[in-house]
Formats: structure tokens, sequence, C-alpha cells
């Protein structure tokens, strides 16, 4: 498909050369992202006013043109894919900190701001935004919001949906609107922010987010803490949680990923059935007493080996292993698919055990690992060749399948995009689907925002 | 206006004897709220299931009645007033607590259990539910739900939009859904759950909530500062937010108040230019560095008296002021308009000054006090007679714009109801009512689910 003539002929008038582009190789390197998929647009635009997105949004809904906001593409699931082509519009030059407010503990940014410099910038004045990605670096806030992503903090700290105060953005009718408060607490009508958050860009293109912020606790302590086997781990993740001191992360890593983490990350790597890493964050003369009572909660039948890093060394010595996963598992498998179900922390067990045996059913290699204080576990299928690839999304199915019926969900944090589109029924009701759509159509009734996301 | 007959004896066949009733005495029992406004419903069902939500609202439907959902009708802004007739649907007999699973940090209600009643239930757990409205001990999980009711606690725990995980619900169409999750964490399709929550129950009827339950700190310590003017306090609060330790507790009280809870409270009330009630909470062994770093945030430019209390006799003592404040209200205006603005926590001193200039400017008696840590004040005007109820209405007004201009809302806690409705264009630009409309249709096409409320 090619765009209107005049379409782009009206495009043009808002966007100056070098903002708007129907380059071959500039619509190449906006084909996809990181789920590896791989969709052609017909033009990418990349606006720095909230008044050129309105203008763009306008045109291409009178021409029927599709609309895909993109942050920095490192999403798992397809979501900034162009399936049925249009316009991406990429938010990388609208990336100013707007202000930085910290006597109201907030910060207005634009959506092309990477997680990591807002995190950057906020730090001199001792506070941070708590959504943490792994992609935390390259990924951006507008991306973040999007998905509603988040990483080890949210089990303290909350993710997106629990950071942000308010939104300006542009509806699929082209109209420019603001939603949410620049306060703490507000019950003045619908919350639209929320409703955004997650959103997937297919209800509106988010232009401004006025971001909750957090005070950083001055002082980290990083335990680590090997199990006999998954169970006595998972068992040990609902006690801890079950206690008042939260972890500001409890990341659990599975027998199969330790084994993977050892043979290319070496001998820091401790054998073992299963390992928490877990942090606790606060004030330094209330560390102690937080680190007693989170390992009293570790202990427990199954507990080989609890370790309380000292020094700067010994926490990084400790992360070896998490950190030597991902390499690890590239190297086994380019064509990796990432899940990240989730399920009750007290189900943590049964979810093990469940993709246990559905990985020997199979015959796929499988290894987990995650946010085990959210019940949010990183599922990663690991296909080495295209039998094996096959026999992976039949494993798929049914591991989704567990999670449903251990009363837990799709996504804990990658959100649902192209990907796992097919299986939101399995999730949610026909009713609650059809509201759904009906909360799609109120925002963007012709359809034109990211086609083909999120809604089956 | 009278029901249908053939409404009325389909709804028979749903809802027993003595749980539908038309009844006069009973309908002029559910006529009214807190807010004093007053209007007659038709029919009164009290259902015990969701199924009977479901048909009540179906049938009404078919007969475009409207439905009102009631929790125990504390609200103050008239949100479950019957202003078109129709049937009032009240949950007070569905008020069971389904579930309480502290291991998942969760408990699963139906809407009509006290939040006091739920409160006490998970003492023994050692989790509480962080909303905690002042009338606490009669208000409903449903109404706090459908208000996004608050307290003080909600300037470290949040309100009820960051303290519920999933709702089972019945839309305008008379369709049952469930949204969210029974996890703490989630990003699969829209969020229903917080657009719900606030919504007054215009978008639907909420028959289940599954609530995020907090572990409760063992212990609290109590402070109170006093500061030559409002002003001064006004710093200090944005003083106390800006550092790390975020009190449990941060409650203004302006000198007006202070007058007042002295004349009826007595000695045991400071006399000062304006008060800050304090609270920390943690494990025991936290609490003493707790207190040091917002006591160090208090003192400052200002500051007359700081008492930390060491008892709890020496607690209760410091309360005291803030206790005598209701009654004597009610003393002296039984009319009193009782407002909840919000601004940005550093423009809580231009607030103050400002609503002094307008009690001045149009002679009527202005008291404010309230959760200063969120920037949300209780601006209570106290009209004696006809003549300062007119005058306060203009004076209202002018609060509300006063509010927008310092970037705030026009409620933190208490919702729009009835009686903010037409101040809803001064805080929402027209795209974004225009947007809260659609919202509304998307879930009640017919606007039979409480009209007249929340959207002007």
């Amino acid at each position: 498909m090619k765009l209107p003539d005049a379409l782009l002929a009206a495009l043009r008038s808002h966007f100056a050369e070098g903002s708007l582009t129907t380059d071959m190789a500039e619509r190449l390197a906006y084909a996809y992202d990181n789920s590896r998929r791989n969709a052609l647009p017909d033009a990418v635009a990349f606006p720095t006013t909230h008044e050129q997105v309105e203008a763009l949004v306008g045109l291409c809904r009178e021409h029927r043109v599709p609309v895909i906001a993109r942050g920095r593409g490192t999403n798992t699931t397809g979501a900034t894919v162009p399936v049925d082509g249009g316009v991406v519009v990429s938010f990388e030059r609208m990336n100013r900190i707007v202000r930085i407010d910290p006597d109201n503990r907030l910060a207005v940014v634009e959506p092309g701001v990477l997680n990591g410099d807002l995190q950057q910038a906020l730090k001199p004045h001792g506070f941070f935004w708590p959504p943490d990605p792994t992609s935390s670096p390259w990924c951006s806030v507008g991306g973040n919001l999007a998905c509603n992503s988040a990483g080890p903090r949210t089990v303290k700290y909350g993710s997106p949906r629990e950071n942000t105060l308010g939104l300006r953005a542009v509806a699929g009718t082209g109209e420019g609107f603001r939603c949410g408060t620049y306060t703490s607490k507000g019950a003045t009508g619908y919350d639209l922010t929320r409703l955004l958050i997650g959103s997937e860009g297919t209800l509106a293109l988010i232009t401004e987010a006025t971001l909750k912020l957090t005070p950083k606790p001055s002082g980290l302590r990083t335990m680590r803490a090997t199990y006999r086997d998954v169970g006595a781990a998972a068992r040990a993740v609902a006690r801890i949680m079950a206690q008042p001191v939260t972890p500001c992360a409890l990341e659990f890593i599975d027998d199969v990923a330790l084994k993977l983490a050892r043979d290319h990350g070496g001998d820091s790597v401790p054998v073992a059935g299963a390992m928490l890493m877990i942090e606790v964050d606060g004030e330094p003369d209330t560390l102690p007493s937080a680190v007693e009572a989170v390992s009293r909660a570790a202990r427990g039948e199954g507990l080989e080996e609890l370790k309380v890093a000292q020094t700067a060394e010994e926490t990084q010595a400790l992360w070896s292993a998490r950190k030597a996963l991902s390499p690890a598992q590239r190297t086994i498998s380019p064509n990796k698919i990432n899940e990240d179900v989730v399920v009750p922390v007290s189900r943590l067990p049964e979810l093990v055990d469940g993709i246990k045996a559905l990985a020997k059913k199979h015959d796929v290699l499988i290894v987990s690992f995650g946010h085990a204080g959210n019940g949010n576990l990183h599922v990663n299928l690991l296909p080495r060749d295209d039998a094996e690839r096959e026999r992976s999304h039949a494993c798929l199915a049914e591991v989704f399948a567990l999670v449903i019926a251990l009363e837990g969900t799709l996504s804990g944090e990658h959100g649902i995009g192209l990907v796992k589109r097919e299986f939101m029924p399995l999730a949610l009701q026909p009713t609650t689907l059809h509201l759904m759509r009906n909360v799609k159509a109120a925002f963007d009734p012709d359809g034109i925002l990211n086609p083909g996301k999120l809604l089956p």
C-alpha cells in the first residue's frame, strides 16, 4: 500500500524535511521490534510537538490510514510492528524532560525520554521512577507507559499504572486531551490515565506524561538463597511475601536456568535446585533489621545456602548468575520464545512443576526465571530447530492454559501485542472483551490506531 | 414515576419477599445520602448474588428505568441520590468476606462489606487495606471503590485505585464481567478495574472486589507541630514530602479550625497559627530514625512547638484538636459545605492564603484542614443563615477557580456526584469530557446507570 498523495502532501505541511520519510531504508528500520516480527510501514514520522501528532492522526483518520506509535521498539510482543502498513510515529525526537518537581514528587516528560536517562536526571534530586525494565538504558518512558512495562522493583514500588499521575494524548479521532492530575490524589471523573497505560497505542498516542516519583532509599542489601528444589524456593517466596518487609527485588531462577548460566558464566554460579536473588532497600540504619526479617522468611525446609553481600564486589558476584542468563539463552536459541506469565505467588510451586512436566511432554527446553515476588515468571522456550519450534508452540498453548487454571494471567509486564492476541479469550470472558472493544471504539471510532494488536 | 407493573413482576421473580420493596417508608430511607440532597426512588432492591444484579439491570434496561447502586450512603456529593427515580440497589446484604488470602496479599469481598469490618478481619493476618475514610466504621468497600474514597493513610499507601487488583461487575447492558487479575501484576488488555473505580456507579455495579492487602507495620509514632502561620506549616509539608521517609498521615489544621476546636475541645487544643499532625509507621527498631528524619523536615522557620507522643495517652491527647473539629463545625452550621479540593503540595501556601482572602471577600466562615501530604484540603464553608448560604455558593465557585489556577483539581477523595458536576468543565477540557461520555456509552448505552451524576 502506498499512502495517498493528498495525505502525504498534507502531512508534509506539518512535518519539515527530515521529520517525515517514505525512504525504503528508513521504513525497513521501523518495520520490526524486539519480537522479531516484521512488516513494512508506508511512512515514518518523527514529531517533536503535540500539535504535530494531532495533525497527523486527524489526517490519517480522514484517509483511514493506520497510525502506529513507537517508542524504541524494545517490546517483545510485536506491539509496534505495522502489520497493516500505515504511518509509524516514532517519538525518539520528542524526548525532553519538561520539568522535574521534587517538591511535588513528580516529573513531566515527553514520551521519547529514555527510562535510563530519566533515572539519571532524577538522581541528584534523590528520587527515582520505579518502573525498571531490563531494557532501561534503551527503552522509552512512552513505551513503558504503552505496555505497562515493569521490572524487578515492581514487587515493592508498583508498575507504571501505580506511578503515573496524568497524561496528555491524542485519541484516534485526532483530538488532543489531558487526563489525570498534577496532584498525588484525584477523584474527578473517570480514570482515563490508567486506561491508556497498557493499551499499547490502540486508544491514543501519549505525547506527555506526569510521572509520580519515589524518594530513593540510600541503602541497598543483596542476598542470594539457594534451595534443594524449585518447590522449596517457591515456598520461600510465599513466606517472604507474607511478612511485613517487602523486598525491592525478589527474583527466582530455576535449576535449568542455573545450569545454563553456570555453563556460560563459570564457577561463580552456584549449583542448586533453584535460587532466589533478594534485595532490600531503606535508610542505612534500618537495613540490618530488614535483612534479618527477610532472611528469617527465606530460611526453611530445603534452603541450602543464604549469602548476604557485604560489599559492592560481593553484590556483583551474587548477581553474576542472573547476568549470565540472557547471553547463555541466546547462544542456545536465537529464536527463544519469551513469555512473562503471572500467577498468584502461592501457586508458583504448581506453575514451576507444571512447566517442567510440559517441557518433558513436548520435549522442549524451557528455562524459568523472573520476578517471583509478583508471581511473574519469564518462561523461555528455547527451540534449536524447526521441529522443536513447532513443538514449542504446541507447548506454549498448554503453558497459558495452566496459568489460567492457576488463577493467573497471560502477561505481567510484556503485554499482548501481536503474539498473544489469539490467547486473550483464554484469559478474559467474552463480556469483558466486548467491553474492551467498546472502549476501543470510544477512543478510536475508525480503528486506525495500531490495528491488529491487543484485542483478538 | 411508578415502575411499570411488568417490570415489578419480573423483578419479583428474582427477588424474594423482603428483598425488593416499594414501601414508602423504605423508599424514604434510601432517598438521601450524606450530601443531604433528597429524591425518592421508585423501589429499593437488596441483592445477595451477582446473578440477581445481572437480572435487575437487564430488566431495568428493557424498561429504561434508572439503576442507582448504593453502599451505605456516607458520600457527601449526592452520588447515591436517585434524582430521576428508578431502583436503588442497596448492597448492604451482599456483605460477605469471600476469602482472605495472606499468601497472595489479597482479599476477595462483596461490595457491602464495611471498611471497618474488613480491617478487623484482616488484623489477625497482619494485613490491612489502606483506604481509610473517616467514615470507615460505617462505609462500605463498594462505596469506597465507587468513589475512590481515601483518607489520611493515602499519602503513604495510595487510594482504592492503587489497592485493588480486580473486580466483578454488571455493566449497564445487564452483562456481568470480570476485569483485573488475581495477581499483583498484569498487562493483559485495558485496565477496566481502575476505570470502574471512581466512576460512581455510572459505568457498572460492582458485585465483588479483589483487594490488594498491605502488611501492617507493628509500630506507629505520632507527632504534633504547631506553626506561627499557615504559610510556615504549608512550607513544612513540602519539606516533609521532599525527603525519603513518607509519613503515613500528614494532616493540616488552619488557625480558624484550631480556634473552633479549642472553643469546643478545651485547653488541650493548642493556640497556634496552624498545626500539623504527623504519623510515621514501621517496625519498632526503625521508628526512631524515621521520627528523627521527619522531625528534621518539620523544623524550620515559623515552627513553634514539636511534640512527639511517647505513650498511647499522649497520642490520644495530640489528636484531640482534630477530633473536636467535626462536632464543633456541626454546632456552628448544620448546613456546612464540605469540599475536598487538591493542589500540588508546593502550592498549598497559595491555596491557604487564597482561601483566607475569599472568606474575607465573601464574608463567610471557612475552616480548612485535611490531608496535606497529598495537597488535599477539606475546605469547609460554614454558613449560619440563608444570606451566608448564598454568599457561600458564590465563594465556592471562586475556590474552585483558584484550585484550578494552582494546577489542582476539584476533588481528592469525595468525588463529583451531583454537587460538583457543574464544575467539571472548569477542571477538564471539552475533549476529555467528550471521551468520558464515550466511555460512559461504551458501558451503559442507554444511560440507565446513576443518571445525572459525575458528567455535566
